[in-house]
């Protein structure tokens, strides 16, 4: 068995023309996990699937009534995607067991690979689909959620698959996180950082957390552009352009005092209704996305971000209207984990500085939970969610080497 | 014979439902010229038309062989505008010269009031069509502009009205500017600094040009929101927000030296077939309109902005693509002219500080061509190119006597 063969099967079954797509609960990611099945099974591993119709490879351990250790990722990708965001945990778990069996080790507690369905958010708004149903967390209205294409709801396509969506609609709860004493992903960086400083692989400190203001509206006041003094003025442009320049010297202040923060605004523009290039504009929606490992540093900013807003307001004589605030909070990943990790890094002789992860993963799911989580990094250039996301072979099998040598502590 | 009753009359012929549409060189617009006509004939005063179907009222002086007083401004409107653009001008200048006559007034110069057509831009993209057209600035290729809602070309609509176009198309003369002794025009101020400042009248100081942009483009990289740290960014509306910020500084800067300077952006979005809200912008196009009324601080401020760009390129790792420039140069006002027209003011008790001129006007094109030429602006709420822009009949009763004793003592 190769890396290599694995990754060209998956991505024989899911060429779309132009990426890879492999939608959440369809028959392509049903296949997709499929042919992962057979490959466990042919590697010695018993399978099964669980009431959210996700896969497990299993090896008991000598004790197997402790929790597991469980390790793995997702096999969903987004529409015109890449091949290795998902699939590289996926393979990478089944590998390093495989490396394992190979050499003889004989596990204590069980391993458990585990293929989950639905982490992007790309078909129905919602991300960790497949790992916020195992763990009770999506109810009624997550469920009526409708698929951008098809317009069918989730809880049909989760029928589909076999799901009782009834059950996931109740909040039960499908697994019990007790039963695992930790998980492990390894996943493509999302990001360029690891390319930036090149560095093969890296572990997770966190799993930024965010707010967001989808539409922040500024309104100033329109006026003709030859004829309006700048004392008369109220330019909404002008005023959300000052806002953005202090916001960015915040950033750089806290970064410099060491705060993990990002801060994207995606989505600017007047309105074109009524712009026009001899008008004042009077009115200005822009985005805004600031995102951390630090609940505290969120609000910290968040807080910078409206007393900005006032100040401008005041010596501009516009005003802001910020609009619903959306919530996602950062996930800790485990300490002790952590460092099971970078001391197997450092064994290799790699660089074991650990990075913030920016994207959110399942692993925020099973840390939420209450699973003690890790994550390792695998360098990957041009980004993710397009065909273009590159990884080097040779990256992937530092990435894997860490997983069987922890695996191995781990299970021990 | 009173303004009010003439505003009415015009309103009626020429009220669109929402706001006031004289079309340039359609019958409305000949409508509105004709009762002016009829009215200035009522007045005891010879009317003609020249080979730009403009109208002149005309007051022979004793000395008809002299350079003639020359006043007025156009009738015609953009779409759904207000009744008081240009119209004010053409009213006052009636106004103005029946009361000479009343008061038995014999002028040693010919006074000639002007009715312009086609000062707006609106239907041809193109402003000051009738007064180019009679001093031979306009060519070929202006005429073939399409209007905007009929797609007729201009040559057309001004065949329509009795103008020869071919004659225009060869930039040929209608109208030898050494016949006017000088240009007075009375408009409305379409700002709103008289407003601010509680003056009913200004004298303009001069027609401020411009230099514009119509899209300049920022470029820098696009990426995940969460993934992708502030050293590694290119975010183009930080770069844009930046650069903004700067010149906003600078515009300060030299107003507090005593430039006259204006700087609108009214057009900048992100593009909606790439943005989302979790996607660092790779990519911003904004519009740049820079106005003042000296050709130095139009360059020093165009290099500033050329230079703060370069700056921020090499600071952010974009790239700022300009595209075509644009000019529009700045229109002197006659000193002369001018302390002639404040010195009215002061002897009325009226504070006679000059205001810039931030729109175009005719005044430009006369400037340009030779004819000395002076402006009345009179207060006027809300802007223009609206239907809610409101002069009260009081200020522009106050601009009206300026122009009388200007008249009287330019004409003597």
């Amino acid at each position: 068995m190769t890396a290599e063969r694995l990754f060209a099967a998956l991505r024989e079954i899911s060429f779309d023309g132009v990426g890879i797509t492999r939608e959440c609960f369809t028959d392509t990611e049903t296949q997709a996990m499929a042919l992962i099945e057979a490959e466990a099974q042919r590697l010695g591993f018993a399978t099964e699937w669980d009431d959210g119709a996700n896969l497990w490879a299993v090896w008991p351990g000598t004790e197997p009534e402790l929790p597991a250790v469980a390790c793995g990722s997702h096999l969903d990708s987004v529409p015109q995607g890449g091949n290795f965001d998902g699939a590289a945990g996926v393979i990478s778990a089944l590998l390093a067991m495989a490396q394992l069996r190979a050499e003889g080790f004989v596990p204590r507690r069980s391993i458990r690979m585990l293929v989950l369905r639905g982490e992007e958010s790309a078909f129905y708004g919602q991300a960790y689909l497949g790992s916020l149903a195992l763990f009770g967390r999506l109810g009624a209205e997550d469920l009526s959620a409708t698929n951008v294409t098809s317009g069918r709801t989730l809880a049909a396509a989760m029928g589909s698959v076999g799901i009782d969506a009834e059950r996931v609609a109740r909040g039960e709860r499908l697994l019990d996180p007790a039963r695992l004493a930790c998980w492990l992903e390894l996943h493509i960086e999302q990001g360029p950082v690891l390319i930036a400083r090149d560095m093969p692989v890296a572990i997770v400190s966190g799993i930024r957390g965010n707010l967001r203001h989808r539409a922040v509206q500024c309104l100033g006041e329109a006026g003709h552009s030859g004829a309006v003094p700048r004392w008369l003025r109220h330019d909404a442009f002008f005023a959300v352009a000052d806002l953005i320049t202090r916001l960015d010297r915040h950033w750089r202040t806290l970064l410099e005092r060491g705060r993990d923060l990002v801060i994207t605004s995606g989505i600017v523009g007047t309105d074109p209704a009524e712009h026009a290039m001899a008008r004042i504009p009077g009115k200005l929606s822009f985005s805004l996305d600031i995102r951390s490992q630090s609940p505290e540093t969120l609000e910290a900013f968040y807080d910078l971000f409206l007393s900005e807003c006032e100040g401008i307001a005041q010596e501009r004589g516009v005003r802001f209207i910020p609009g619903r605030r959306v919530d996602a909070a950062p996930a800790t990943m485990d300490p002790g984990l952590m460092e099971v990790l970078r001391s197997q890094l450092r064994a290799m002789g790699q660089p074991d500085e650990p990075i913030p992860s920016g994207a959110g993963h399942d692993a925020a799911v099973f840390a939420h939970a209450g699973v003690p989580s890790a994550m390792i990094f695998v360098r990957n250039a041009n980004g993710s969610h397009n065909p273009r996301e590159a990884m080097e072979m040779s990256d992937f099998h530092v990435g894997v080497e860490v997983l069987r040598r922890a695996l191995r502590e781990l299970a021990a």
